[in-house]
């Protein structure tokens, strides 16, 4: 399957240009982000936590404190939704109503899963480092047996997701046009900042080559996407 | 009041260091984006719809087709998660289980209502513009009933919020400090892009100088709490 099928959680009811169910694009805009928003519910109330997140073909997943509330509740396999999304760009338009926003953005559904096997749950969270920074994995100590009990590890299967994405300059009302007002695009954009050591660094240690790839001022969204 | 009393849905049971529940703290993170990651329940499922917000004291807003599933039933007062983060910087440690993220998040929870009275949606709406392009709109065409009708805003009252906060250099095991590696952190930003006039703009009209202030490579976040 290249393609999500259309739920009723996941059909777009407006601007249906806008929506995009094939895995090249619902991947693509997932693998352009480390951060997501996994909504869930604890007692029937609603609750979304920012979280890094990390995908292997259909399963994304993520990890946390084996004590925290939020893997506690996941840990039973329950419903999520988990969204993805980036911001581009204000869309100044020559109406107030047609201000608008330049994003791309995922929605992901599924039910979770407490990942018990220690192989799968060895491979992902050295599959976690390897996506924050790549080739840094192999300079690492291997994890400590406490660690790895310590760290829960969540599964989700995606079920049903969307796309959806705005790009482009406004678009204005026939009329507005005429306007003499200034329309058109900010750009906002994602990137990579200064490398900065640990103040408690020993002296002689230089930076190693694994952090090479990370250029000041790179996109971060595309680079992500380079890397993942 | 100058606080939000931790509750059970906001109190951190882990790194209580990061927590922060002062108003001062909470405003200064919520004002720092325009985007916000909106948690609810449609059938008893979860749903997450990144959303652009604004806020006037107390109360959050946020505006949609009246049509769209999300303002339909959020029209009916539900409760939901309002979830605003910033990912600042990659924690790189000395191993893999203290890597790590800095960033900004708050948690704000309370029940949505429907603005009907007429007065406080035009003036939010109004607001709205101007949280987004300050000084824009006065340049703008009154809004036509039409507009007006077919935008639903909806407001939430925080009833209980959190703030959580990472910053800094990693924090190691006592023993991994004796380590020959490199640690450290790798900053992300959010930054102003380019200004990009509309294709379709006619000759002669040129950037007006409400858009001064977006300065390509200015710190987007720092411009969102300077402005709010």
């Amino acid at each position: 399957m290249s393609k999500f099928e259309p739920s009723d959680r996941t059909r777009l009811r407006r601007a249906h240009e806008r929506g995009h169910y094939d895995k090249d694009t619902v991947y693509k805009i997932l693998d352009s982000s480390l951060l997501a928003h996994i909504g869930y519910q604890i007692d029937g109330r609603p609750f979304v936590t920012p979280t890094f997140f990390w995908r292997n073909d259909d399963i994304l997943y993520w990890h946390g404190s084996a004590a925290s509330r939020m893997i506690r509740a996941q840990a039973q396999g329950i419903e999520v939704c988990l969204t993805v999304s980036h911001l581009d760009g204000l869309v100044l338009a020559r109406s107030a109503f047609n201000h608008s926003a330049n994003y791309r953005s995922v929605m992901a559904f599924g039910v979770t899963r407490l990942v018990t096997d220690i192989e799968e749950k060895k491979r992902e969270l050295d599959r976690a480092v390897e996506r924050m920074v790549p080739g840094r994995l192999s300079s690492l100590r291997p994890n400590h047996q406490q660690e790895i009990k310590a760290t829960s590890l969540i599964a989700m299967e995606i079920k049903e997701a969307a796309a959806k994405i705005r790009s482009g300059p406004p678009e204005d009302d026939e009329d507005d046009y005429k306007s003499p007002l200034w329309a058109g695009i900010v750009e906002i954009n994602q990137v990579i900042g200064k490398v900065i050591p640990d103040p408690l660094l020993a002296p002689g240690i230089t930076e190693p080559d694994h952090l090479a790839i990370f250029k000041e001022g790179k996109d971060y969204s595309e680079f992500l996407e380079e890397t993942k």
